[in-house]
């Protein structure tokens, strides 16, 4: 036996997100597919996280266990060859038998995109939230900036959760402008449900000139979901990066 | 009564063509049904030509007349919440009551999009045409100088097509790299059955070192389709701008 390490991309739009589910069509339900059709082995895959419904990821890890003799530098084509195009593994490498995808991470990234045109991209209507009028940017970068550190995100997370420890340190949250994109990258070492989209639904809300930036640390204190803006739609979400 | 030119952008992944068929949903048809509930007219639209099931759009243009009194600067906000996120107006403007979308084309521009990365890009699966192999772009590249200008473009024609005429005239048939991205451009008067994809198709064989590319002389001479390269798979193509 030995574990394996996979970097997968995949476009979320219409997968009822990343985790197995029953009658449901997943994005681990198709690997472990595509898995059993090459080994011939019943095997379960170990994400780095779940992502929602709908959202992307240019880079998820999951790590799995095999006998199978394939070689290493073949394993990405034989997968993406089983697996729907909405799907590609990027990196397949050999990991210590003690390697564990979702205990072992270090930092993730997530990047949300708005489409902030007149008219919407149609080539990005997957994957950006459309939003017509100009977002301003300076109001939500000095939002940005009080998200920033260790904080109880109580506010910022979904009130379905059922994590009892909401502190979780965000190292960076950037406003950036590609054209007429704004991309929001954000930083940390780990997040609760819904997180990035509620800080993003509620910067969103900065840059519209409904709430003042400064507004950001009475939400913060509140420890109160109702006093952040709404989740933004899934579409616009990106798991980007999984650092280990 | 007035007629209106409108500009619309199109991710043609669901839809069986640009053109009305029975039973099959298409952009036309959405576009008039959409025409139907904002003004209670029975409206036809006129495309500037047909795009084939799967190509998409940047820059399609049609024509209708309506007696609505819509404001003009209000049409493509009001259609474009009539319509699916795939289908996005991006330009209504007063056209002269003799114009005409399909007869009054001066050029067409085209671009078809190849992803040539060791690995897809996930984003980019409904838009281009994944080519594994890395390709030759200076062979592409001579080829291509042999299509350029007024020719008898039978070998690069559906053996579909019923046209008689089958000279026409290529203004320009450029191969450009963006990051891993190549994007064939070809602008000219107008375009047969399957033209673009047929040049793309055997561009391609020519990247890959199958074909020289001075054949092409001669599959021009040849007036025969079997002696071009296959058709290219529609995704990769975009119908990206017509010029009146």
């Amino acid at each position: 036996m030995r574990r394996l390490k996979c970097v997968v991309a995949y476009d979320g739009t219409d997968y009822s997100g990343f985790q197995v589910q029953p009658d449901q069509i997943t994005v681990q339900g198709e690997i472990e597919a595509a898995l059993r059709r090459i080994t011939g082995e019943e095997i379960q895959i170990v994400g780095s996280g779940r992502t929602d419904a709908g959202v992307h990821a240019r880079g998820q890890v999951f790590h799995f266990d095999t006998a199978s003799g394939i070689p290493l530098e073949k394993w990405a084509f034989v997968l993406n060859n089983q697996l729907p195009d909405s799907i590609v593994i990027r990196s397949v490498e050999e990991a210590a038998p003690t390697f564990h995808a979702r205990f072992d991470v270090k930092v993730k990234e997530y990047r949300y995109c708005i489409d902030n045109g007149p008219t919407p991209d149609v080539f990005r209507h997957r994957y950006a939230d459309h939003i017509r009028h100009p977002l301003d940017l300076e109001a939500m970068r000095r939002a940005a900036a009080h998200l920033v550190g260790e904080h109880d995100f109580t506010s910022f997370c979904s009130a379905k959760t059922f994590v009892e420890d909401k502190v979780r340190t965000v190292y960076d949250l950037r406003v950036e402008q590609t054209g007429s994109e704004i991309w929001v990258v954000c930083r940390g070492n780990g997040f609760l449900y819904n997180m990035v989209r509620i800080i993003v639904g509620t910067l969103v809300e900065v840059g519209q000139g409904k709430r003042h930036p400064d507004e950001i640390k009475d939400i913060l204190q509140a420890r109160d979901r109702e006093q952040a803006g709404k989740t933004a739609p899934a579409k616009g979400l990106t798991m980007w990066e999984v650092t280990y």
